[in-house]
């Protein structure tokens, strides 16, 4: 079940459950902790982050923590205490003990309606193995995502670009590519541009550069792309961003799906058409992934 | 805190979380009942109704069970057995005593990640007073859903014509309405057809006919609008289904948000314009949909 710390205090801007009581304690993960009453649970309402930990060291914290922030700000959350959670992080990743491989969830909701106290809970446990996507790769299909390329502009409400708790159809995405024989989506928007993956950012190499929808298209910030332009300076690759349609999918040296937990998983193949990747830039990625310490 | 039961046996399709135990039971909605691991505290992941108990009658709790089923089979979840549900909710309306007006709100979600038992639970509490929705109307703003009219037939993984725990964006969508000085959304496609409020269905009057957009717009069968529709068989008045945009709402002698709890609360302002509404017919509608038992 792994180890659960509940949080007393996840925002200065709100009081805290248990006046008094430490801003966070270790909590029984098999035992209820949460009220049917939260909106948690009820709708979704609230935000999230999934940190990867390589070998006791949780990886682009302070992306995902930047990142937790902003998501609760576009929600209109309270401002979650940064320090407290980076406290509750650290916690659960030294409590987890010598793993090679965990995640660590960070979850924040609006608390129970009317209270005006968010809830907030960090998770961790142990990684499933991933050895198989990170080498062989994955079956990918392109799917729609409905909205169009500019709705995190036009229409802020629609939280494009927050990572929140209301993500029912990242999970029906995932099941119409299992029905479809495939592992993974790629959403496309509306309007034909590439955009990301139900919990992953693309990446494409194109020759010696390394390309990324950028988040102007209402996706996420990725944490592990951050990552990924690093390892691409180390090897002398070039790094941008480009609106991509699905169509030029089809003519780039390779794709990767790349996350905190899972890493860098090559497509090999995209809407049912094999397709080649660059097998040994693929393990030298996934190498510097499993190894970075920032 | 009102009334809750948790189920045991959501769904005749999954094992009973406690075998031998009576399909639901009576639980305190004060202390936590759910796992920090379920569903749809993670991801939103799972379907609601919330029905409307009027002078102690769940109302429209066929349609609502109707509706629970269908939202369950979108998300291909296990199927709800509808015979427990009905049993809980007449538990829960029970025992929430002699209240003029209650909602009544069931829950079924995926459950704990890998362990196939969805989680069901379903909670009764006394209705805030809704008479100045009721009589006075609402002021009402209308902004893009960012989707177009079609995706339940295009996109099913969009999931649009369920009704999920991911509600985030509803609610982003009401605080965009209050931030712009109203109360309530009319959700507009992104090709420009009326579709829905973020919890209420939509319904406009034009001489001696009540209109509604069709649910192939990927919208809710509102269970409201249909008691609606008797009222006006009740009235005289035609019915029927309309694809309407933006534009002509303003054409319309009435318009209405209905939904299980507040009943109907005609529009007296729609994005800062005032607009008239037939109150002597808003007064009967909402004695009638007060009265309903069936």
């Amino acid at each position: 079940m792994g180890v659960l710390v509940m949080i007393n205090r996840p925002s200065a801007d709100a009081a805290a459950h248990r006046p008094g009581a430490p801003d966070f304690e270790e909590a029984d993960p098999a035992s209820p902790q949460l009220s049917v009453l939260d909106l948690a649970a009820t709708r979704g309402d609230g935000v999230f982050e999934t940190i990867a930990v390589g070998d006791g060291y949780p990886q682009a914290l302070d992306h995902h923590l930047r990142r937790f922030a902003s998501s609760a700000s576009i929600l209109d959350l309270p401002s979650p205490d940064l320090a407290v959670w980076r406290r509750a992080i650290l916690e659960v990743v030294d409590k987890l003990g010598p793993l090679p491989e965990a995640t660590v969830k960070a979850v924040m909701s609006r608390g129970i309606e009317g209270d005006g106290r968010p809830t907030g809970w960090v998770h961790g446990q142990q990684s499933p193995d991933h050895t198989r996507a990170r080498t062989e790769g994955i079956a990918v299909v392109t799917l729609d995502r409905g909205l169009r390329h500019d709705v995190e502009r036009t229409s802020p409400w629609l939280l494009a670009g927050a990572k929140t708790l209301s993500y029912a159809v990242n999970r029906a995405a995932i099941r119409e590519a299992v029905r479809r024989g495939a592992d993974d989506v790629i959403f496309i928007s509306s309007d034909g541009f590439v955009l990301e993956g139900p919990t992953s950012s693309l990446v494409v190499q194109r020759g010696d550069t390394l390309l990324t929808p950028g988040i102007e298209l209402g996706i996420l910030d990725g944490t592990t792309l951050g990552s990924v332009f690093d390892f691409a300076a180390e090897e002398g690759l070039r790094t941008g961003y480009a609106m991509l349609t699905a169509e030029q999918l089809g003519e780039m040296d390779s794709l990767w799906l790349v996350s905190s937990g899972r890493h860098a998983a090559p497509v090999h193949t995209l809407d049912g058409v094999p397709r080649p990747f660059d097998s040994e830039l693929n393990l030298r990625m996934n190498a510097f992934l499993s190894r970075r310490q920032e």
